[in-house]
């Protein structure tokens, strides 16, 4: 390990280190709004990612800096905020310290927001052959994918037999992700490929949506995942319950059902696992994600030994209440009000003020499918569905995009895509083998030069 | 060599095939009203890119959506218009085919409307090290290191010498792409990478304009040339005149006059040669591009042997006039009239009509300077230069650009980054390591085994 530490500059002020700019660490930078503290956010990435629209990027509904946004713009709003595109490999709480690529960082408070990765459940076919999505380069690969695919077949199209089985998509797991994939396919196949690919039969492509569970949408209501359902059968998605995938090896998914797939493209939306750094002893990892108590701060199993100025929010934190036994759920609202309580509490304890409790609201669980067609469920057993539940899918969607400008871009590409029934941007643009990485390697070879 | 042959349709009529989908093609498309003939176009990409703009999709101002435009939606307004997304290896003239991974295709005429590709000059330092900006992966590629680039040495920032020599961009060409390039980074300079970058003394970031000839805008009016020149050096950009780029190896710039300038990123906007498929006798090549007659007809040099069912069109093609004895100049206008001239040719020869012949009409050239400032040579000895040209030069290109949602989402973009003085979309989204190349060997291949 290089001795180089980070030229974070010294201000006294106690430092917050942050790890992850998703929903959790975003929010928490907004509603921090309080000079007290020096700030130092970490992530992979220079971009804020807007995860629940990922399936419009796949499906060439919307271009990534639509549901990107630049994390330097939130932090040039504060003088001794500071901002490190690089990973975090390992925390280090004796010594109060992160470690990363370019060297190590004293924190006073960390703040775990690492969100959540692909889980595959070591099934190694799978995770070697499918499309997750999860990751703005995850939508670009599948669309490219996608949008190739027909490509081929077209150059192809004389053997008519191959055609079928390889225009077949096969999406595993029916929650908010796999269905609206599942619509966003389906409306693909209605409006945009018959006319971009007239030698084809696409009547021929199949959309299938493989569901471990009992109904689609598990996590909501029964009837909203009946309506779910029906609108994606309706759509020509064929829904194959309570049925697991056991392998897919490029080219036929084995169902557990005995049944076969073929298909060129399997879509995997059947779980997440927390993202964690190394580090935190793991008395004090619970069942999805880092343990923590109603003030967010990482704790054992029976809340007795708590790590007091680390905290977790997200999908990277496991919370039991009462009322949620099995943790909160792995939700964006849930992350945003943690980051937003968190933040609160620090103004707080700047001030001398006690911490207070965390509590989750839920304002309910919506997905769509496809054109004017979508499922709310919310609090108080309230539920719509159908045009209703498509506006306010819309809206709510457009609400918490980061910032003007991709609230802007993205109602024109919906205004359009709606007017049209078209989809603006079906480009295939393959990456270049001249781009290089210049934060890696090198850097760290850099780094170690420096202190020879 | 397989036997196969494409799966395009006999269906009587005679076919036109086109090679590639830029400004000549895509305006042979647009005018080509009659079904007359059956259209095979092929591109390498499925999609238009309205290079004019490239880079500004390199400096953060555009995603690649704006400036480019799916093919296949032209394609799809007649039923035997086709489209592959292949590239054209050769041309056989003896047999009327062109062969492609997939195969031959026979054709009744043959458009060869490919363009041009970068020229190195046989200099293998630069061609290994330098940038180009040519295709979207290009402005993407540029884009990602330059973001790349001021996040590494934030990292870095300790080492203050290192980090001077490092903010440096050297661009070679000052023809429109390269002043345009400039004024774009120094717009970045200037608005943008202060702000994101506080810790970084943008101050020592210089900006180098390397040029072989006399003047900036070689191929417009000495007066342009000069006041664009002012433009440059008003925002800081240091204009190199009459000096050749010797060699680079990604970190030192090696002058003809002696000097050498340490950077990071060199850009090279210096040359261009034409993108021919093979095939074609030498004899018909000319200086820059396929030799054709004033009906576009690839020829020889005396004229006397003419292919007289293969055209060339835009960059690919080498057109001498009394007016312009050394061809005309590789601009898009040129591109754009003789797609345009050709098809009411191919719709003339439909009716048994006689060929007409093409004459070039020059419109004028522009380069714009950044905020405000460009500078237009219109015929007539009329030029025009700051808000004026700026003005001109916005409208000229949003009128120009392939559909109404580019039109669109470039203005919202421009207007956007006017009013705030800021860049939307400077996201750093890298390849990511499964993005598969479907249409390629694999392709090959099948097609092998189909015919044994």
């Amino acid at each position: 390990m290089s001795t180089y530490r980070h030229n974070i500059p010294e201000t006294g002020k106690p430092r917050i280190v942050i790890i992850g700019g998703g929903f959790g660490g975003l929010n928490f930078l907004k509603r921090l709004r309080n000079n007290d503290y020096q700030v130092v956010l970490f992530d992979r990435y220079n971009y804020h990612t807007f995860q629940p629209l990922l399936y419009q990027v796949a499906t060439a509904g919307l271009e990534p800096d639509s549901v990107a946004g630049p994390l330097r713009k939130m932090i040039r709003k504060k003088d001794d905020w500071h901002f490190r595109m690089l990973r975090v490999d390992r925390v280090d709480p004796e010594q109060q310290e992160i470690h990363t690529a370019a060297g190590r960082l004293h924190y006073d408070y960390l703040v775990i927001a690492t969100g959540s990765k692909m889980n595959y459940f070591n099934n190694a076919s799978i995770a070697r052959n499918a499309y997750p999505l999860k990751q703005v380069t995850h939508a670009l690969d599948l669309r490219h994918t996608i949008f190739q695919q027909f490509e081929r077949l077209e150059i192809l199209a004389r053997k008519k037999g191959k055609i079928r089985e390889n225009l077949n998509f096969v999406v595993v797991g029916a929650g908010p992700t796999g269905v609206e994939i599942c619509g966003a396919l389906a409306e693909l196949k209605k409006h945009v490929l018959p006319k971009d690919y007239p030698e084809l039969d696409i009547g021929c492509m199949h959309i299938y949506l493989v569901e471990g569970l009992g109904q689609v949408l598990p996590a909501m209501s029964e009837a909203s995942g009946k309506k779910a359902q029906q609108y994606l059968e309706r759509f020509g998605v064929k829904v194959i319950l309570n049925c697991m995938t056991e392998s897919y090896d490029g080219k036929t998914v084995q169902l557990s059902n005995g049944e076969k797939i073929t298909a060129n493209t399997l879509v995997w939306a059947a779980g997440v696992q927390p993202n964690l750094p190394r580090g935190i002893p793991a008395d004090y990892t619970g069942k999805s994600g880092l343990r923590v108590n109603i003030y967010n701060q990482v704790s054992n199993a029976d809340g007795k030994s708590i790590l007091e100025n680390i905290f977790a929010i997200g999908d990277a934190a496991f919370l039991q209440t009462e009322k949620y036994e099995q943790g909160l759920p792995g939700l964006a609202p849930v992350a945003i009000q943690q980051g937003k309580h968190l933040a609160k509490n620090m103004i707080r304890a700047a001030r001398g003020k006690s911490l207070k409790p965390f509590h989750y609201v839920n304002k309910g669980v919506m997905a769509t499918i496809g054109r004017n067609k979508a499922v709310a469920d919310l609090p108080m057993n309230i539920r719509f569905s159908g045009l209703a539940g498509w506006t306010t899918w819309m809206l709510v969607h457009l609400l918490y995009l980061v910032g003007f400008r991709n609230k802007t871009i993205v109602f024109t590409n919906w205004f359009w895509n709606y007017v049209t029934y078209d989809r603006g941007i079906r480009l295939i643009i393959r990456p270049s083998p001249k781009s290089r990485d210049l934060i890696s390697r090198e850097l760290m070879n850099e780094m170690k030069t420096d202190n020879e």
